[in-house]
């Protein structure tokens, strides 16, 4: 299977550039019957779009989608679901000063070394563009899981650069431009940006995050576990340089004795497992945790060296997110999503017979909580 | 495609289970003419063996493997390569008493709700020792990669519970019960083993694994990316609930200007990125850090469950790794060989008939030097 | 992998439905560097286009295609080709008679019970008209093919209802709107078709490809066949109920002594295994048939029942194709053309450093005739 | 995904050559629960077996196959299923004479031309008997299919040469070396096989499957179509040069009002269709019919060329199936019965809430006749 799909039952094919006429995508293996329109994709996106603050890209996108199949009489019909997105304000000018060099910490120069060339405007198929697939893809995912499941996906900013953002509720992720947990550090966030663009510079970013009311038995042995899926797609959004499950690479310095989730008749009295255990679902919260570079893209001059080889020094103007991570959050849920979809799918195939000998208490695994709150 | 194969074009089937008749393998794709013998996977299954030291199992297993098939007159035929690995020392009445119970940190209690029962001997199919079909598969991927392209793939303990253990050499890291790449430490990392063995309790433990020769190209955007791939493969390591490429989390804390690494014609000036942009290769190291779990299996007492879900307490005894990362080398080696392999012959299907424009001079490129030493 | 998606390379993604806004596709993997323009799809898209003789269906459809990614420069860049062709001519109300009703030989009571109910527009995703997506992947993996290896796939109508159609030469094909390898008999195939739509009828077909030039050497022992993907390829598209390779069903009655293609120094003597052995290509022409099922809609009135399960009569109305088989070659080169394509990469993934042994004078083997000329 | 693997959640893996140390295979995604033993696999095998009667290869092997895992206490775990089967009459000898000439009609050429070299001890890879593997697969899915929905699965040989042999009885068929639903024809059958060994040569044969019970529903459009797989997998199959779903080859003369299948309340009035309409099963009976070329392996003496590429003459001797479709019903069962359990898995996984709105009768539905009886 080639690199622009994935999923085993509920896959996702992507396609589009930055500077192109349009991003698509096509969702198959979605269950027939679920209530669906534009607006369920749309309302996603827009929490993606850029433009929303000075924090973030100036790029003027709607990021109207429009669904074009898939979907008869406001219910998805169980064939193939294509939709679109055309790009609004591509301006493939601005690049022609890049196009002759390669950006430190950006793919053109693996992209030209595989292919031969590359199409050079705004990072091409590399732009981080792309993930507006991913969140109308996710979107979907979502909305199924909820409806039919009762899972809640959720994830916020939990590190802008060095700075921690403390959780304080879900109701605030909304309320400020960065997806943080909190209200009270929306002024200092937006100080330290601030700072960082009139340096020039960027900064990396942790974001968490959370998939509440996943049943237990989700997920495959040995290859095909819920965490090294999940890990494979939050390594694919552009800008991941790392992935946690749990408690991640806390686990190192624990004892055995603390990090094994002891269980009562009432639930697990932890989760340093993170929702998984031995690859599948636990019926904990999946909890997971992600750290972005920062922004390759920078004012700041840097060395590096054109087409011919020969040595150069490169300042990339134009619209950047600073921080890429501050608008990875529903990026992240979105592909959170996606894998619990498909391994939804596949679990209720294999094993849609088999009665879960034991119960819990929903409440009791539904509340372990994740990993950074 | 169900979860115990993995890799697209070198796959890799797995199965076994830890007290049954034997683990085996199938690895389907290897190109053709590769000379292969049952030694070249004895020799890394050697060191991946329990009961090499006092610090792993003391399980007894000469981990003896048979070639089935794919092989003739010493050369693969490019048809798929069966192998086979008895199990020698299966004891499944050890595991009469835990089978009534949940283990904490184990599968017991997920794969139970997922497939209604489970095979108790062991762990069953979640128990590490299926490890051993990834070694062995491994084996071969390394040796190809080595012969065809100078790919070199070699790892090392670096962080064993809160001691870090700093990079000397890769010459230490086969002189040492740890694969630990520094001569110095053995005598206080045995004696920190010993008192964790004595309190009963286990500890968490960091690999890093490092690829050099890889070719700059290697890898698919978007979700097939080399890195997405290699989170994907490490997480399935069991145990594993952490994945890093190239500065990790430590990117988070980095600004654009430190964490883009600057390109001149000798090469990259840094590897921040672990060697790979977009998801492809950049022709420096492939750098890899994970973050391995305590072992479970403790023999203090722990609150569970039993089957029908009353509350009950256990202690783990028997023959277990108190820290299972110390055995993770070779694996994690053997899964990075695996996937790296898949890419290599993914991309020379498709871009078999690019010439790179770009020729950074080899050795600067291969110098590009693993994160942790 | 889903249903929408074909191909482990050379990747095809298909959407869309018959009355709605459009339909598209995705394909993946294709090498960069190919020139390509919508010109290329355009031309066989007006090949299999609707309305081009009053012997097919008279929808008016433009079938312009768009191409929307994966291309810059006029040249492929190894990205994800996105495609889209607006539907113009859907007429939902056409289809109104036919919503509460079962049409014979349709997918209308499969795909309700399937999905639980269906898009009754014209067919909705079963629609004949999909394949509007395969011709388009088709085009490019035909000029690819072309280029690359010098292979050449063409099609013809080899018999239409009981009358068999002699193949005289390729170029008789494109001068008869029946695709036709014969000169002498349109007038013939005109009044047999202007006979059966005044009956209210139809009739099934025979379609012959073949692909010439094809290198020895490409398929995949043992399940995934270069003969065994044709087979699935050719059963995919609409109305195909049978697919033969090289002698095909004539091979009962035939003798080893006959049927084995001898061998000399110049080549092959015979073509009776199509151009495969052991599910890999020899170097001779890969001759396919199929059969084409009479088209399901058709004016006379049949039994059937209707959603409530009611006993009742349909006649469909509207505007079909009186022999789908017509249109279908095309069709048919086009997913020969993905297939192969599909293999080449795999091929030279795994043996692309494989020098093969022998020559066997590439004109005797590329002269290995199709089976029905 | 490689060649040794089909199927999408119930995977097959298979390895092994006609005179290495044995076969084996990794079945996966077999839902747990089913009670299942050795002696379950070996009934089918030992249908296959061969030197059960003077018509087919003297060859004597037991085929005594070994479960290596995914059995626990009698039932499926739900993890992966691996078997073995050892070769006890491997005569690596007999093939020497073989070695430095391309057989006619075998895959000796096309595997020399892949992989520059072959394994020649009795078509390694190649051979037929790797079959064993698709019968124990089959053998595993037969059960779970009858026990879980009632599926049965039953094929004959139709055709032995030129000779028809008209379907009597189900019971018929394993009362004959043949595999004939037929008491009467045996002595004639028999008679004719004499007379072709006599003459060295070799003759093609037609085997007719059919499941009876297929609840309707099953498969996917528009590529994962499930005839589609059926053909791929059919067409898999040593010497299978054609495949027939429905009236097959018969449609192309038939007219629409004869082959569209009419339905009443209670059930289909016809099966034109072969159970699968859009490529989704109709819950009539899925027929499915095959070609098979004649055995290649011949005494009469014929032309070739040697591994130089020097003119030859060969002559097969040793020991050989004259016509090698008569083994070939158990395993045409068997790739029938994988492909379905396929898709009963796949289409739970998407529809499984899906509650069909129609209930034609399930007697009406499931008395769907088979083609050719």
């Amino acid at each position: 299977m080639s690199g622009n799909t994935f999923g085993v039952l509920y896959c996702v094919t992507s396609f589009g550039e930055s500077h192109g006429p349009a991003y698509g995508g096509v969702v198959d293996g979605c269950p027939p019957g679920l209530a669906l329109a534009g607006a369920d994709l749309q309302k996603e996106l827009d929490r993606r779009k850029p433009g929303t603050s000075r924090h973030v890209t100036q790029r003027r996108e709607s990021d109207a989608v429009e669904i074009l199949s898939g979907v008869y009489d406001g219910r998805t019909t169980g064939t193939a679901i294509g939709f679109l997105v055309r790009n609004e304000d591509a301006r493939a000018k601005d690049y022609a000063a890049i196009a002759e060099k390669f950006r430190p910490g950006h793919a053109d120069f693996t992209y030209t070394q595989k292919y031969g060339f590359r199409d050079p405007r705004g990072g091409g198929r590399a732009s981080a563009r792309e993930t507006v697939v991913r969140v109308a893809a996710g979107a979907i995912a979502k909305k199924w899981l909820k409806e039919r499941y009762g899972v809640v996906i959720r994830g916020y900013l939990a590190e802008l650069g060095a700075t921690k953002i403390p959780f304080q509720s879900w109701d605030a992720v909304d309320s400020n431009p960065f997806f943080a947990a909190n209200t009270g550090m929306a002024a200092q966030l937006e100080k330290q940006m601030d700072a960082l663009r009139d340096a020039g510079d960027s900064c990396g970013a942790r974001v968490n995050v959370v998939a509440e009311g996943v049943p237990a038995g989700w997920g495959e042995p040995v290859y095909g576990r819920l965490d090294a899926d999940i890990a494979a797609a939050m390594m694919s959004i552009n800008a991941v340089k790392g992935v946690e499950i749990g408690a991640g690479f806390a686990s190192i310095e624990q004892k055995g004795s603390e990090h094994g989730d002891e269980m009562t008749p009432q639930g697990f009295l932890s989760n340093n497992n993170g929702g998984v255990l031995g690859g599948i679902s636990t019926g904990q919260a999946v909890t997971v945790s992600l750290a972005l570079k920062p922004t390759s893209s920078i004012r700041l001059p840097r060395r590096t060296i054109d087409l011919a080889g020969r040595a150069a020094s490169i300042e990339t103007t134009g619209r950047h997110d600073p921080c890429v991570g501050i608008r990875a959050t529903p990026i992240a849920e979105a592909m959170l999503a996606c894998v619990l979809m498909d391994h939804a799918l596949r679990h209720r195939a294999q094993c849609g017979d088999v009665e879960p000998p034991l119960d819990l208490g929903g409440d009791a695994q539904r509340q372990g909580r994740a990993r950074k709150p």
